[in-house]
Formats: structure tokens, C-alpha cells, sequence
């Protein structure tokens, strides 16, 4: 039997489960030669995907009615014609929301639960750390001495941002949206401090206060009224990642914020979009550097890993309401 | 007799000749051993200035109240104590709004009003010029067969930027304010389209029709509404200069705009506030193309040419209605 999720309405605003389909398939898939069985055992959920649902113009095409939802998996090979897997190898890729699947290779990576727990390949060994340390290094462009602002501190990408920033010298102050988060990013991920969204009235102010010395780089997951108030303490020179914008993706009318362009303009500031498929040709050398920060015990990580196929929708759509901490990952 | 103009008052938005003050004095000033008396032959008004009239942290400080304002200036060499400098040369440095006044001669370079105009090098040879190719250039990397929008296109930057871009390869659209403008941008400066901004109702249609390929570079001279339309214009990897946000310079509440952040992580843009003076080291390269262009006509330029000390605060004001055609300045 196969279960897959399609994709049935483009959502309004909040994703709800109703933009979901679940088909059963009672027959195993078949293959021929140079193809793969594939048995998913671990689906990443992302806030990007909320993009992908609807129709507009992005740096992927959206992803069609009807049709499968994509994201990263972990699969086991469980019947291999092709030469360059064999049954029971482990496998990352962007696979379709099904339990099992059928693939040619292409795009696969091998990959190795006796390195690491094969989930943290969907998170800190997969596109979550690459995104951190490339958006950090690449357009950030730290330098030791100096201070860190990540928003969306406590999520999968968050998190991995403020210990790199920690690990290269920089002052690190993370925004998240519950005392216990904030709680976590100081004694599990070392941030200087931290700053609840929720519940501080002025966050302009307390981000003057936690960045005595203002803002050099601000890695922004969130967008909205958080990055609004970050732009007043930013310093000459600025360098500002946009890595996402979660606050708004569910936003039907056209988000508006005070206008970045003089700030900007006043400090000599860059502000940039960050997409981490941009930079393939530096995946081995952030692969490098997180694998040997994790082995050195430099670098953890959290996850918040659901149980069940059939929870996947739910799961993605608890991101909305930062119900995860750290990587977002259901187990099959 | 010498006079000079004083900050009286902050503006409160739109600057009034009220927040000036002239003063005279009788005696002419006098020199030391160094020093070098000055008469003022050419004053430079800039957007830009009515920032340092604001007490607000920026890029250079805020004017002092009661002391004299300053900008780009000619000035003849009436007297001199300074053996780098000899009566009747002609020389351009940031003075005050003074018609004579003392200099140690720290900070002038002296000009050539044999191999230019003199107002030149106020515009197209002076700073003017090196904003336009400098930021089209380090910010904007044109490479030929883009297509560039320049805002503010009929201003003294705007109108260098899309000439620099015409001699680089690229496509030149320009938004400016009367049909006039466009006119001139086309027949004078080259432009492959133009775009009244007071007559177009839809923005944001006037520029997918005149950038059919989209947009890869957007030289920003105004913020606001014009700079919202073109967002939904930008390609993968464009580049916005921030030069100025003259639309917004006089309001007295916080300008909002849509929120940019989504357009740039869709599209990997990036957006960077640009000031010349972080640039000093490439300013001889800048120079060596502006007269070499100028020199072949390859490049062309306008000027507004007010006349009269005590008109300057008027022709500052009047920019604020575009009402100059490039460069204005005024003559003593």
C-alpha cells in the first residue's frame, strides 16, 4: 500500500488541512532497470513551502493541483536496479510526500546513519546548516568582534545561525516568541541574548540594549514588524540576509513596513535575499565545517520530530505558529 | 563684504526659505600664512543636503543650528598665503554658503575651467558624476544586455546613469516627472523608454511593458511608490542601488512601502545604500571614464543655472518639485 499527499487548494492565507489530499494506492510501485524502490523514514516541513502553494512567481515553480508535494526525505533503498545504490542504503533528497516512491538517482545523496542520526541529514547536515552557514558567511560576511541578530532564532535554521556566529567571534542575539525558547538559545546554543517577541512592547529598545554596539548583521527569517524595529539600530556597513519571511507568507493582501530604503542609504547598508541552492558549488565546504563543528561537539542542534505519514499537513502547518523547535522533521 | 547662509530652523518637512538666515558682514576677511582667500563662483544644491538639516544619526552629521551651511563649491583664489595655490586658480571642495570666505586649502582640488566648464565639475565631473558611475558600477555590476530603470531620471545623477548605461550595452528605462523630461531623456540622453510617474496610473504595468525582459538593475534616486511598482518588475539577481529617497525626505512621519523582504528572497536581489564617499579609492578610475566619455561626447549633461547668492535657499527648495533639469547650481 502507498499513501501520497497532494496538494489540493492553494491555501488562502493559513494553510489548513483541507488543502491536503491523501490517496491510497494499493500496489506497491515497480521498477525497471537503472531505477530505485524508495521507503520514506524521515519528511522534512519548511516554512519555504508555504511559497511553493501558491501561483506566483519564485525562485521554484509552484507546485501543481493535484499533483504530489515535494520537499527533503530520507528514504531507505528497499529494491535497487541501479548500479549505484544497493538495498539498504540511506538516501536524501527532494522526494515527493508518499511512503514510497520510485526515483532514477539523480539528485540522491548516500548518506550515513553511523556519522550522524539520519534526521540531522534533513537538518544540520542538509539544506537547514547549508542555509545557515552560507547565508551567514556569503552575505553576512561576519568578522569576529562583531554583533549578530537572528530572528526566528529558536527555528531549524535560527538556531544553527547563532552558534556559527558564536564559533566565529560574533556578539549573538536571537528574537524567538516564548521565554522558554529564549531560555534554550542561551543555555543550549550560547547566544549572548535574547529578546521575546511576544511579550517585549518596545523591541526596538531592546534590541538597542542587548546590541550596545548596534547591529552589523541581521539574519532574517521573519520579516514584518521585527525587522521594521531591527533597522533603526543597524551600523554603517549593515549586512542583512533575508533568509525568509514566515511572518508574511499567510498574509493575503500585500504586506506593508516602513520603507527600508532610507535606512539603507543612511548606513551604507546591503540587504539581500539569501536562497541556498544558489550556492551548490559551497556545499562541500559548509558540509566540512558543520560536520567537523558537530563532531567537536561545537554545534547541536533540536529537533521536533512528529510521528506518522498521515500528520505531515498538521505538522506543517504548526511551523505557522512556531510549535516546533529547531528542525521540523515527521518520522514514517 | 561677505555673506553668508545660516541653518536657522530643522525643516519641518518641506524646507521654507524661513529656515535660513543671511548675514553680512562688512569687512572682508582676512588671511593668515597657509591660508587662502576664497570667492565663490559656483554653488552646488543637493538633495542629499537636506538629510544633514535633520538632527538625525547619518552617514555625514547633522548641519549645526546659526552655523553656515555647506556643499560642493567653486571658488577663485582672490589671495594666498599658501604656496600650493596661486591667485586666479579655481578650485572645488565641500565650503560653506558663503561669498567669501578662508580656507587652509585642506580638502580642495584645484579645476581646470580650460578643459570643462567650471560648473562641471560640480556635476558630471564632480561629484555628480562619480555617484552615477560608481554606483551604477560597484552596486549595480551592469553587464551588457540588462536592462537598468533609473528613477529620478532627469536629475543630475539620474541623467549620467542612463547615459552610462547606454555605453555599457545595457537597456535604460526612465521614470521621471513631466513629459518634457521624458522627452529629454530620450532625444538627449539616449534613453530606450521613459515613464511619467504623474500621468501613469499604472506604475507597476508601465515598467513590464518598457522592461520586457524584466528588470536587472534599478539605479534608485526617489523611494516611495515608484519604487514599490518596480519590485514586482525585478529578475533573479537584480541589483537596486539606493542612492536617494528624495520622495521621502520631507516627511515628518516614517515613510511606509510594501515590505521588500519577500520580493528579495524570491528573487535573490539585492538591495545596497550607496554614498560616494565610501568609494575614494576608485574615484581617479571614475574620473578617467567621465572626461574621456566627456571628451568624446559620448556622455553629455544638463544644468539648471540659478543666479545669485541670495537665491540659494529657493533653488534648493525648488528640487523638491523637480523643478531642475539635471545638475542645479547656482552662480554668484
Amino acid at each position: 500500500m502507498t499513501k501520497t499527499i497532494l496538494l489540493k487548494n492553494r491555501p488562502k492565507g493559513r494553510p489548513t488541512t483541507s488543502d491536503f489530499e491523501f490517496v491510497t494506492e494499493d500496489n506497491d510501485p515497480k521498477i525497471s532497470d537503472g531505477e530505485l524502490l524508495l521507503e520514506t523514514t524521515y519528511v522534512s516541513v519548511d516554512p519555504y513551502l508555504r511559497g511553493r502553494m501558491s501561483d506566483a512567481k519564485s525562485y521554484v515553480p509552484p507546485f501543481e493541483l493535484n499533483k504530489p508535494i515535494q520537499s527533503g526525505v530520507i528514504a531507505k533503498v528497499v529494491a535497487s536496479k541501479n548500479s549505484k545504490f544497493n538495498e539498504g542504503d540511506f538516501v536524501s533528497g527532494m522526494l515527493d510526500w508518499k511512503t514510497k516512491q520510485v526515483s532514477n538517482g539523480e539528485g540522491l545523496l548516500k548518506v550515513d546513519g553511523n556519522k550522524a542520526p539520519l534526521s540531522a541529514y534533513l537538518g544540520i547536515l542538509g539544506m537547514t546548516g547549508m542555509t545557515a552557514y552560507l547565508g551567514l558567511n556569503e552575505i553576512g560576511k561576519p568578522k569576529a568582534g562583531e554583533t549578530l541578530v537572528v530572528s526566528g532564532a529558536a527555528g531549524a535554521v535560527g538556531s544553527v545561525v547563532g552558534q556559527i556566529g558564536k564559533i566565529l567571534g560574533l556578539r549573538v542575539i536571537g528574537v524567538a516568541g516564548t521565554d522558554e525558547k529564549i531560555e534554550m538559545l542561551k543555555s543550549k546554543f550560547g547566544f549572548d541574548a535574547g529578546i521575546n517577541y511576544n511579550t517585549t512592547k518596545d523591541i526596538k529598545g531592546a534590541i538597542a540594549e542587548a546590541a550596545p554596539n548596534g547591529v552589523d548583521i541581521y539574519f532574517d527569517n521573519v520579516g514584518g514588524p521585527i525587522s521594521d524595529a531591527l533597522l533603526f539600530n543597524i551600523n554603517k556597513f549593515a549586512r542583512i540576509v533575508i533568509c525568509g519571511a514566515i511572518s508574511v507568507y499567510n498574509e493575503t493582501e500585500l504586506p506593508k513596513s516602513i520603507s527600508v530604503q532610507p535606512f539603507l542609504v543612511k548606513n551604507s547598508a546591503l540587504m539581500q535575499g539569501f536562497i541556498v541552492s544558489n550556492y551548490s558549488d559551497k556545499f562541500p565546504e559548509a558540509m566540512k565545517h558543520l560536520s567537523g563543528w558537530l563532531s567537536e561537539e561545537k554545534l547541536t542542534y533540536s529537533e521536533t520530530i512528529v510521528d506518522g505519514f498521515d500528520n505531515i499537513p498538521n505538522a506543517f502547518i504548526d511551523l505557522f505558529d512556531g510549535k516546533n523547535k529547531g528542525k521540523m522533521i515527521v518520522k514514517i
